[in-house]
Order: C-alpha cells, then structure tokens, then sequence
C-alpha cells in the first residue's frame, strides 16, 4: 500500500445544491470523489481526489460481467456547532475487508482510506445537509477494471468514494413498516457470499423485493437458504426482537451481513443492562411467542434508517401486527440514543463518534 | 420493442488481427458492436451497430453496485466454404431472457437481437478465425444503467454484443482435467440465481476456484447448496457422468443453467440411442460406482471448451482417476460430432446450425 499524499484536483465549476426539505436518497452527488487504482505491480497507487465525473471503461471490462464488486455505506453528520462526525469508520473498513477477502479483491489499507475520507468530506462539508435527519451518505467501492473475458479474479481495480447529500429516512418522523416472509427466493446461504458487501446478494433480492412490493409489503423478511426456517435479515438490514423483556437477533452464521448498527445496538443494550443474545431464532419461534403475546417488539437496523420499526408481517398468510402497529418503546428509545450519537447531540460513551477534523 | 432498422455507424480506422495461432479467450475485440438502450417511455430502442469503444458512466451507474447484469456466450464459426455459422441461438436468446425475469431486467426480443447478432458478425467476417479449433466469441449482456444508491431494478439499461476471436480451447487436442470436489463453498441454491447466467454466481465461485487452484487442480465441481450432497456443475460448465453404459446428468432444479451444450448432447445421445437419465445424483454415488469399477467416463459440457473431460476428482482427501486419467470414447465422439456439426463439416440432422447470409 502507498501511503503517498493524497493529490488534489479540485473541481473548476461547483454544482447548485439542493434544497434540505427537498433530499432524496442517492440521486445528487457532490463535486468531488476520491480514486485510487490498483495493479499487480504497484499495489493501490495514484490516490487522488477530483471532480465527480464518469467512468470511462472498455464494454470487456470485467464488471459488466461478474459481478466481482464490493461496497460500503456509512455516513456524515453535521453538527450545530459545525463539527463533521463520523461513525465507527472502522468498522466499515474492517468489513470492506472481509468483503475483499470473500470476492478475491486485493485488502486495503483502512487506516490510509479513513485518512483520505476525512479529506474528502472536509473539501465537500458545504455539502452536508444540517436539517433535522439529514446527513452526507458516504460509499466507498471496489470495482474491477480488467478487460477480459475469462472467469478470473481481475489483475486490475479501482476504488472510489462518492458522496451523496441525504434526506431523513423518514419523512414524517419513524415509521413502522410491512415486511413479508419469503419462503421461496433465497437471499444467501452458508458457503455462499451472504456476509460479503457484494452486489450478488443485491441483484438477488430485487426479484423477492417486488413480488412483496405487489403484495403491499415493503420489505421482505430474508430465512436461511438451506431449511427456509431460521431468520437471517429483513430488507437490507439486521433484525431484532424482543420478547418477554428479551432482545433477540439472529447470530453471526456466514451468510448474514455484519452490521455496524447491528453491533452498535447490542453494545449499546449491554449498557442498559438489557438481557440480549445473538442466537438461531426461527420463524416459527417468533409466530408461537406472538400468539401467546409474548412478542413485543420488532425493529430492522441499518446505516440508512438506523432503526426501522416492523409494525406487521405477512407469514404463510398469516398477519402478524406486532404493538398495534405503532413503534415500540425500546425501538424509539435506541433510535434517539444512536442518532444522538451520531448527530453529536449526545454523550458519546463508546468513543464510537470520529471528528474529521 | 422497437423494430426499426439498425443504424450502422462504421470504424473509421481498422484494427490489426491476431495471428490465427496467437489467440487467446475474450482478450482481443475487433471493430464494431452492437448497442441498443432502454427507458420506461421508450422500451428498447437507438439499436444500432457502432464502432467498438469505451462506455462512460456515473460513479453512481447500478452496475457499479447492485449486480443487476445478465450475459450470454455463444460462438460463430466459419466454414471451409466461407460460410458463417451460428450454433442455436434462439437457445441464447431463450435463456437471455429467463435470466433478466429473475433479475427484474426488461424482456428483450430475441428474433430482433439474433438479426442484430447477424448483421454485426456479417461486418466482423473477416475477424472470424478459420484455424482448426478457432470461432469467434459472442458475448450479449445488459448492465442497469440508472444513476440512483437505492436497493431496487434499475428504470435504465444498455444492451451490448461485443465479439472476440478465440483460438482452440485445447491448444494440444482436447484434454482430461483435474476436479477438486467442493464442500465448503456454495455457487448458487434453490430460491438463489443459480438458474440464471449473471454476475452473481461467477462473483461467488471465485473464491472456491482460487483455493482449488492452490490444490493443483483446475476446476470444482459443485454440489447443491442445501444438503451439499446432489451435484450440479463443474466450474461453469454443465457436467455428465457415464455409469455401466448409461449417461446420468443432474436434473435441472433452478440452481443449475440450462446449458444449450448441455441440451444437444442429451439430444445427441438419445439419437445414437445411448441411454441417458436427468436426475439427482449425489457424490456418494458417483463415489460408489467408481469403487465398483462401473464409472467410465465423465466430461463437461460448455459454449467454451464443448466437451471438457474430467481426469481425477479430489473428493474428501480421496483421489478418484477416471479411465486411467484419458479421453474416454463416448466423450471424444461427442466432441467430434459436436464440434463437426457447430463448424459445417458434419451432417446437421437438428437444424441447430443457422447460416448468417
């Protein structure tokens, strides 16, 4: 890895930024981006930050056609007192990692990476929105750029980070949602890539994503690929229940993805000295607590909605309306928690908040 | 679906061509390819044939992300006589467009792209090798096109045929490889992608073929990704077995592709009246046959290589030599037969070969 300084191209126009009530997720990106290449003879080299603009590749570039991709997503706040925060960088490079390591893409360096991050949010901080639930989405990638027609891991890659201005998750405040329980498509499985950030698990889901969507649901709950019993994830994010008093998430098996907020809420719930536990939890666990009413709250956890209330489930025809619907206590409590964390409008106890500057 | 005329833009300037004995796979392209684009309002549409040159796309291009791509491979050969055939592409086609049902991409219509497919290879005639062995590499694929970060089928596409003259796949006649018996790792499963020819499934097997590689040995075979116990393919080919006489493929289950190799040689064998059976196969039980002596022979079935035979399997620490590590009969006439009638030189009784004038 060279760890050589970071060259600085910066952009000649600036684009017209959009309105902070008016922020979608993912459609505008900001002025800049950060790029570095990688080659069997030099390593990552040629580290550079420069105007936001295509990518120019052959049509025989491997990905358009093997999917040997891996990403990450975290975000930027802005404070009141104009301090940008991240969290828990490190995680996500951690993770990057494991992805790299599953699809054969040469490791990064994540300490260098979080350096050049903090740059690069620091030329772009005009761009982060200060509005109530708004941020600066974050995504680092790796493609690769080898042209050849071979099932191969590439010779040749390109990481980049680009930026995103985004809106609240959650326009009128948070949400319980609809999910449905997939019994038929399969999302990962053990052996599989399921743990890796990689575009596979993705283009997947999409199929699952809107059959339930026809349905009326708006995410799908993910079981695991080889009995179609067990609970992996629910959308693209982690999922938790609490039943009798009791936080319960589905253990670590290969096949579900490692979440920065996932862990973070487990962290954060030992503090509270809440009874939680990493276990096999199946669906019919949860459909036999829930008649007796021992269910009492779900939530999904992710980057994007930091917690994301499920309000019913549609399983084997059955409906499930968990606390009436509405979002629970311990759901609300934990979303205000983290987002003051992150948002640096409370006291930060883990040291899990970095101040780019 | 648009049907007007392709427009043709040709190259100004002409590439130099491979040696007919220098080539290689899918590393050199020639002149021309064909391009058509997608909207909502406008369906598919621009078809048009232009010369071979870079795409330029948004850092925040799906492609880049989300694995939402879909490709085909088939070959075109060129006769003594200076015809150029095609080998059953309504297959392709066929199958093109299974793969974009599961991955949410717009249908294409396969008499329009095989007409397309005709005029572009028509241009390309003099890239088409005519050594013995060689053809020219047809590689369709559609990447998503749409500049958003959300999970969801991207509203834009790219259709693209890009052709690359290959030589023999067997530099020295065709050859017995070496298959190191997969248990860890996983291609695809039921409710998966298995069944569709996308990016996923070639991400995810790369691992496996990198540690099997390390092994000595060139291939895996992989097994279901439920009990890992039935086997499905070999590398990315399709895979037969011959047992006491009788050919045993595994049965298609939505996790293997519908290989059009794989189809002509259980239509060949039925014409030469050789029993052959679609079913679940376990590696037990190719394990058992061989200790009795009753496995003959076992080869792959591909676009690439057409027959591929298998030499030796590692199967849990235990070596297995099939026929003495050589050629079996059965698989070196289905090869020949194959290969005959692909190239013109053998009686097509099928009607699988299409003359491009």
């Amino acid at each position: 890895m060279t760890k050589t300084k970071i060259d600085v191209t910066l952009s000649k126009t600036k684009k017209e930024k959009p309105q902070s009530d008016q922020l979608e997720f993912g459609r505008v990106f900001t002025d800049h981006m950060f790029v570095m290449d990688y080659s069997p003879t030099k390593g990552w080299h040629d580290a550079r930050i420069v105007p936001y603009e295509p990518i120019s590749l052959s049509p025989a570039s491997m990905v358009f056609h093997y999917g040997q991709t891996v990403f990450e997503g975290l975000k930027a706040y802005r404070t009141q007192d104009d301090k940008v925060l991240l969290f828990r960088p490190e995680k996500n490079m951690h993770r990057l990692n494991l992805s790299n390591e599953r699809l054969c893409i040469p490791q990064i360096d994540g300490e260098f990476v979080i350096e050049a991050l903090k740059q690069l949010v620091s030329i772009e901080k005009e761009w982060i929105p200060t509005a109530e639930g708004t941020s600066l989405y974050i995504r680092p990638f790796i493609i690769p750029t080898e042209y050849f027609l071979g099932v191969a891991p590439s010779n040749f890659y390109r990481f980049m980070i680009i930026l995103s201005p985004v809106g609240s998750y959650y326009k009128e405040g948070i949400h319980p949602v609809k999910i449905f329980v997939e019994n038929h498509y399969v999302r990962a499985v053990d052996g599989g890539t399921g743990k890796a950030k990689t575009g596979a698990n993705y283009a997947s889901s999409l199929k699952a994503q809107e059959e339930a969507a026809k349905k009326g649901y708006s995410q799908v709950l993910w079981l695991d690929g080889v009995e179609k019993k067990y609970i992996e994830e629910v959308g693209s994010m982690n999922i938790f229940f609490k039943i009798s008093g009791e936080v319960v998430t589905p253990e670590l098996n290969g096949s579900i993805l490692e979440g920065v907020t996932r862990n973070s809420i487990i962290e954060l719930l030992k503090s509270w000295d809440i009874p939680v536990s990493e276990r096999k939890i199946s669906m019919e666990e949860v459909y036999e607590t829930y008649k007796k009413g021992k269910l009492e709250e779900v939530f999904g956890t992710g980057t994007a909605a930091v917690i994301s209330p499920v309000g019913e489930f549609l399983y084997n025809e059955q409906k499930m309306v968990i606390n009436d619907g509405l979002t629970g206590e311990l759901s609300k409590k934990l979303y205000d928690t983290l987002s003051g964390i992150q948002r640096g409008t409370m006291q930060d106890p883990f040291n899990w908040v970095v101040d780019v500057n």
